[in-house]
């Protein structure tokens, strides 16, 4: 078997993608401490101060505060199970895939889906979204405040305004946003919010931070029907996780220790450090892009932080750009999905993968790489990148 | 904040409950290892190696060996969501939590629910549960085959024989055994088996292996409504992991890592030997409890051997025997539930926790605190093992 076998040797990855992004160092120490059981004390004053930390994170005074026990896909799906009953609208603003996927996730737990559409990574207007909600009338709103398939942030308090004028409850998906931009749920008025671990928090993957507000959570408790997920329950979570402890599932428990040591480094660099730090990264990066003669696919105000999309350069193959840079730095970056295929590239700064070497270190690579393919850069975006920092 | 969040050190504890169980100690190693993209090659490279290693431990060559991105009862749903669609019947063999389970998640899926009921830990003979297929003629017929609320080991052939011969699909629960004592699904003849890692695995908890017969994939293939679940719909993970690794989630790659390395761990230890000193383990659990004048449960040829249920002694308060067990040595196991609720200790030996040096010390740390409850062992246990452990 040994033959066979042989011991675990991953690749030494810059993860500059979409996500996963680079894991904060400590995170991997706090998952080599021993496990507790599922039902220690121990197990729940960890969750417990994994639910403080996350309300400062998301912005929240909330005390519904929750880990799920999978990925951000499983807060999307959890988000939308428990809060789209069958038959019930649900309006989704429409323009990128992680939209698309509520959309799909909505229709299987039979929801009325009702779409605003928009070219991926255009931004619903604060009036256009109003309006839609008022005419719809849906039960549920859902939009993505942080689109990783095009790199456009989404303002949500519009949208949250018109739902709650109908009503209705706004989801708002920040698995990009959190922990790397501001996402202050309550001052924008999101009902249900969920994450991702992997992302601007600086975890592993597998875990799914979602939050509450009271009006969710009281028409969480007055829903008549089971949802379709049981896994996924949160009336089920809430006696686990709060109160009586009553045993659902068996949670994760090296990841939630992880996540914990990612919250506590986030509380002591400091919420709007980081923020700080992210925007920063951000602005250099673009600098860097914009001196190389590349025009950024989402207009300035729009921009995230966190996922960054250039267009790719015409005449050039995106695909050969990242397998070189893949090859000969080990650099990861994505390209764009669907309509955005082979048309922008997209370069994560999340976490602890927002620094300022690999900023310069990704624009000398990227340079580097397209010229290979054939594309003269009109000037040295590392040059552009650091000027910006010197400036900054 | 650093005073407000100390570094996180939790307690050592000794895992001999129903899981999770004490994690192989070279699995942290390979969990602190870097991550890399949940679309990298080499991500694949594992998720293939782990699919090859699962074969080997699930005793099957179906090419469909998959790990789900969530516990154990993420599998259970994976299981359910997918086979039992709406109007469909399903038999349930209920002896115990989990088939209780597995119950609640086939009404959410709008199945029809049939079931054939026993006293919590004793097991269906064959006939009446082949009569009892015979009988309701349904789509998919789910049994437990390690009850881990009970100890039962319910045997599975005769279940998957009737159920082939009605057309139905056979669900089977190894979250208990898989890793610990035979499971053999191709033996057995089960079309739908899952597991969990944190139990004979010696994993930490998160990730749920699930594998299908020939005979399930083409039913999977040929369903025409999508599952109510996204998050664990089979046809879309198997796009991801096979062939065309089409993206669907983010999949906890540390996880992977974790599990990689502990069946790395079985296939070196050897599946049959690993077996073996689970058996032998609980035998001598057994002869401890029993000399101490203790009941077990189960009938001998039913027993696990990962889970140990022993009689609570008349009088005794089991909540106060694990309390004592937990405060003096830091040993964890746990009582009963339901109908068992007070009735009986569970006492896991499973993985990296099932040695002889922690039968030893339980039996003696067990016959201490129930002495301090006032139940005086007719004999030393630990005695009684160690002879069983000389003449073995």
């Amino acid at each position: 078997m040994s033959a066979e076998y042989a011991p675990l040797s991953p690749p030494k990855r810059l993860l500059m993608g979409p996500g996963p992004t680079t894991v904060e160092p400590r995170v991997y120490g706090a998952m080599s401490k021993p496990i507790v059981g599922h039902l220690d004390p121990y197990f729940f004053q960890v969750s417990e101060e994994i639910r403080k930390l996350l309300g400062l994170v998301f912005g929240t005074k909330n005390e519904f505060c929750m880990t799920l026990s999978g990925t951000g896909s499983a807060g999307m799906e959890a988000a939308v199970a428990n809060f789209v009953e069958p038959g019930a609208k649900i309006a989704v603003f429409a323009n990128g895939l992680f939209c698309d996927r509520i959309s799909e996730m909505a229709r299987r737990q039979g929801g009325q889906v009702v779409r605003l559409e928009k070219p991926w990574g255009q931004p619903f207007e604060d009036e256009e979204a109003a309006e839609f909600i008022l005419r719809e009338q849906p039960r549920v709103a859902a939009f993505v405040h942080a689109e990783t398939s095009t790199g456009a942030l989404q303002r949500g308090h519009a949208i949250c305004e018109a739902a709650h004028q109908v009503g209705a409850l706004a989801i708002g998906d920040c698995v990009t946003s959190l922990g790397g931009m501001p996402v202050n749920v309550d001052e924008m008025g999101i009902d249900i919010a969920y994450s991702g671990t992997q992302k601007a928090l600086s975890c592993t993957p597998g875990l799914a931070p979602i939050t509450l507000s009271p009006r969710a959570l009281e028409v969480l408790r007055a829903r008549k029907s089971a949802p379709a997920t049981w896994y996924l329950d949160l009336k089920l979570l809430d006696d686990y996780y709060a109160g009586a402890h009553r045993y659902h599932h068996t949670a994760p428990i090296t990841l939630f220790y992880g996540l914990r040591e990612a919250l506590v480094a986030i509380a002591e660099e400091g919420l709007e450090n980081r923020w700080a730090r992210h925007r920063t990264n951000h602005l250099a990066l673009v600098a860097g892009i914009e001196a190389m003669g590349m025009r950024m696919h989402v207009a300035p105000e729009h921009r995230l932080w966190t996922l960054n999309t250039p267009c790719v350069p015409d005449g050039i193959e995106e695909l050969k750009v990242r397998k070189r840079l893949m090859a000969q730095r080990g650099i990861e970056i994505a390209g764009g999905f669907g309509p955005l295929a082979g048309k922008v590239f997209r370069i994560g700064l999340m976490g602890a993968s927002s620094t300022r070497e690999n900023v310069l270190l990704l624009l000398e690579a990227l340079e580097e790489a397209l010229r290979a393919e054939g594309f003269q850069a009109a000037a040295s975006g590392k040059a552009a990148a650091a000027r910006f920092y010197a400036a900054a």
